[in-house]
């Protein structure tokens, strides 16, 4: 299948941005640098980064001036796992199929390490290389944007919804809320960042920040499926923990059936909104019904 | 005294700008804003952002425009002094005389204040009215260099380097390194980041990053000494905590009459930096000499 080499090929382009910007373990910060890494490098999909990339794309532009964005959007990406997985969060020992951060380097560590890489996305977001992709206005705009979506009123207030929801009798309207600002935000932001990378217009730029709300919607409601019909060998981490924790879920709120239409309907939406974009817009296409159809 | 009077009024414009800029507590997310204003607010001396304007006016430039960056600083030295206080760190349940965050939050919830105050500042770095005062160059110039010293290689990196000393045998050069990057780093930034504003040239930026560096070695020195002389009540904090938990500090390695003449000797050399100033950097001296001076 043609999008899987896409994908494959597009993966390899991260991971080697990655690390070439990433600190290496050397000095006297080498444990604090291994357990940034440790998490950074565990196998992720990398689909914040490949979405800029493909975002950019769909305007016709290819650049390697866009690679520390798509690392920052990574490692901002990265923290949130580690600090989400702490013991004082939802305490899990597995993420990816490996042992979380804190198992490993320690809980303080592990708080360093999501530290550590959230500050290092702004460096690799006002980097050199980047800047020579497009203006510095619209490099600050990029930073605006992620530093927003990823904020107290982004996916951090998200984080704090989400667990003051634990156990709560919550509405469908709230559940939306947690979801949007917890897993939504950085997702349409990193299409956002790959459209001002590729000079969108505001036409443009407002039907790709529709695509990244739906596929935000999509990839938050397959999530709730995959706790309730995934296997922990698939996922790699613990399956059910939604149900333990007795969190609200699209599942929960509408049976297994329903939610899979609704996902259906939010992977339709976003193609909707490529309309107005031609071929090179088929790898947004087809990132929006993979991320219906993944099974991880 | 002239400076005492200057001091009380630039914290107030501080205090005035940080009301203006940040989050109040309304809608969904008033719990987690709350958290954040709670340490925001809870009568910091707001040394680094009234440094940034110090640096600023000392190149005869009073901007407005300067602000957000002024409250970003504060929001970054807020921010890692929750994560610090955390049990999985320092465990401190007393800040500045009130109960620390994660005492009155909880750990999670004050883990992701931290989270949020960081990802908050750097809206605040890139906000529009900081573009106005400088060039969107200059601006990114800014980001990166706060970026970097709060970072790995900064901030962040020398928490981990102090947490790893804890109860070891370490060199004075390493306990240098530890200092330089935990407090020195952030305070020669908002220097820097002053400086930038006020559009200072290439000699002016290295005196004034010298300048950075030397108040910076000062303050973690009196720090130091503070640990072992001063009082609970002036502190705010636990007294002797150091010692407890068999931290490397100068005292430990000099004795405090040396330790003394070390923390004079690095505000002159602040001085020295300063000298190709005029008058206008008048401040910049007595904040050199009242960091030396101060008992809390």
């Amino acid at each position: 299948m043609e999008f899987k080499k896409y994908l494959t090929e597009q993966c390899a382009v991260v991971e080697h941005a990655l690390a070439r910007y990433m600190l290496t373990e050397e000095g006297p910060l080498a444990n604090h640098i291994k357990a940034m890494r440790y998490s950074l490098f565990a196998g992720g999909k990398r689909i914040r980064p490949i979405l800029a990339l493909a975002a950019a794309e769909a305007l016709h532009v290819t650049t390697d001036h866009l690679l520390p964005t798509a690392c920052a959007l990574e490692c901002i990406h990265t923290y949130s796992l580690i600090h989400d997985d702490l013991p004082a969060m939802d305490d899990d020992d597995l993420r990816r199929g490996k042992p979380t951060c804190h198992v490993v380097f320690g809980e303080a560590e592990a708080i360093l390490a999501g530290d550590g890489l959230l500050s290092f996305a702004f460096e690799l977001l006002s980097h050199p290389d980047a800047q020579q992709g497009i203006t510095p206005d619209a490099q600050l705009r990029v930073i605006s944007i992620i530093a927003k979506a990823i904020g107290p009123v982004g996916m951090v207030g998200g984080q704090s919804l989400d667990l003051a929801a634990e156990g709560q009798a919550i509405s469908f309207e709230h559940l939306r809320l947690i979801h949007g600002y917890k897993t939504g935000a950085l997702i349409t932001a990193s299409v956002q960042a790959g459209a001002i990378f590729g000079k969108a217009n505001e036409k443009q730029f407002a039907a790709l920040s529709q695509y990244g709300t739906q596929i935000g919607l999509a990839f938050q409601i397959v999530d709730d499926l995959l706790d309730v019909e995934g296997t922990t060998e698939d996922l790699g981490k613990t399956v059910g923990a939604d149900a333990q924790r007795k969190k609200a879920t699209y599942p929960a709120f509408f049976g297994v059936a329903k939610t899979k239409v609704m996902a259906q309907e939010a992977v339709e939406a976003a193609l909707t909104a490529l309309e107005i974009f031609d071929a090179k817009a088929e790898p947004l296409r087809a990132l929006a019904r993979y991320i219906y159809e993944r099974n991880n």
